[in-house]
């Protein structure tokens, strides 16, 4: 069994244990499964719960596909590299309360050539939020990252923070979390980083649910629904405008449907609204930008601070 | 007065007159109007009508800027040619009801260096589309092309369908329309063009109006706006994935807010979600490919047939 090998069962496992953890959270939704083959070689399985109780979209998804990437993916003169093998977990879950932060995760491996690497992350994003869930998630994402390099929490925070940003928009995607990638090397590193990204992997869990679980008897109302589904057009067009992963997966003809699971269920798009100053949804603002959650002046400035 | 005055003030107008007629349309929607000035030099004024009785949401631009384009978007080796002016009108017309489709028009003239030219184009997207609807809006541009030149209409209709062509989904935008740009030349070729782009921007009205005539009045349920509000996902990932006048504005430093005007007001993103065949839904695949509406058989393939 080869290192592709093993990261690729790993991450359905972890598709598997993943979507039976969150039908208990979620109570009502379950999630389906639709298998697909990719022309290059290889598939995946995507599942996707609708309309849940928790969740108005959850999609976890595993792929394990064989490709030749396209031209203008590939470094020029490197004729012979051009043939990649990828296999990943990747999550999003869409909640129907405003209240209840979305969560992106995703795991992978590539092989390109007799080159190897592992990549992912996890990160947070609130519409309205709750200082100390902030705090609890990238705590337990922290305590994940430090025994496997006491750095790793600190630049991979970085790493996020920098990748899910919208420059049109001047702020980050949400509150951020841990992002790598090229994490290759020798067979000894490459094990190493597969245990990291084991550690991370059993993180994102325990990093979200208490924050779920606490979040979900929110009461909330219409203006709160509609501030929800207009800051979800930003999730879109960070997605659509800059994210790497779904223009790799368009490129290398990925299931579009699957590449796509990401998109919030239902979004609006109102010509220049701006919340009012001083209300709670004018508060997101202050958490839209990189902030050491976890150092000694953690709170940004917010409302009448 | 230079050419670039002269097109810039007769778009300023076009925006004018087009707000009015829409407004009469409309016959409740108000177009606000906000002016904007742009770092590098000049500005716009971006118009939008939202929650009317027609439209849902409304946007027409003006705007008349001046700057440097970024080094990514200038062909490597001409620094000189960096300072550019560019001036437009532009509209999109998200409509409330299903059965009306959604008209995008652009008229601009830019200026680099010593080259100017003209560029635009008008299409149209329907979500329950009618053919005659589709060869009426065909036939009123052919109208507008014709006295410009015999090849005009069937070169940017072609070019049109090239355009407005979403690869990953394998299908276009809507039904196409014209589509056109680096009309440039000597003094006497862009007096020629100038007078085409205005026959252009006379018809697109007369086009697309009498269908909204037509179409107000159909009676629609839930269904028809749910699938109204999926397709209109297609329009976002058009325009953020390819559009290249939304990746000029915004790295361009354009205000976020008139670029994206032509956002829809609300939008679905199911997880694979297919019409199933034999119903009025399944009828708008055959609409979405290249057709010859005003051809000996411009019929595409649809139920039945």
């Amino acid at each position: 069994m080869t290192l592709a090998d093993e990261a690729s069962a790993f991450f359905r496992d972890l598709q598997s244990r993943t979507c039976e953890r969150l039908e208990a959270l979620d109570g009502r939704g379950r999630f389906g499964a639709d298998s697909w083959s990719h022309e290059g070689g290889g598939g995946g399985i995507t599942r996707v719960l609708s309309q849940g109780a928790v969740f108005e979209k959850a999609g976890v998804g595993w792929s394990d596909v064989s490709s030749e990437l396209p031209d203008d993916l590939t470094p020029s003169g490197h004729v012979e590299a051009h043939a990649f093998r990828a296999t990943g977990m990747s999550l999003i879950l869409h909640p129907c309360s405003p209240m209840v932060p979305a969560l992106h995760a995703n795991f992978r491996f590539l092989e390109r050539g007799s080159t190897c690497w592992f990549g992912g992350g996890v990160d947070l994003t609130p519409y309205y939020p709750f200082r100390e869930d902030v705090i609890h998630f990238h705590r337990t994402l922290k305590n994940a990252c430090d025994p496997h390099g006491p750095r790793h929490y600190a630049r991979f925070k970085k790493w996020c923070d920098e990748y899910f940003f919208l420059p049109h928009r001047g702020e980050t995607r949400g509150v951020g979390g841990i992002f790598f990638d090229d994490l290759g090397g020798n067979e000894l590193d490459l094990r190493g980083h597969f245990d990291f990204v084991r550690a991370a992997s059993e993180a994102f869990l325990p990093a979200y649910v208490p924050i779920v679980e606490r979040r979900r008897q929110e009461s909330y109302g219409e203006k709160e629904r509609s501030f929800q589904l207009w800051r979800r057009g930003r999730y879109v067009e960070f997605n659509l405008l800059y994210d790497r992963g779904t223009m790799f997966g368009l490129k290398t003809k990925g299931r579009v449907e699957s590449v796509l699971m990401s998109m919030p269920p239902l979004v609006r798009w109102p010509y220049d609204e701006k919340p009012a100053p001083g209300t709670r949804e004018a508060e997101l603002a202050a958490y839209l930008c990189p902030t050491d959650w976890l150092g000694a002046d953690p709170l940004p400035v917010v409302r009448g601070s």
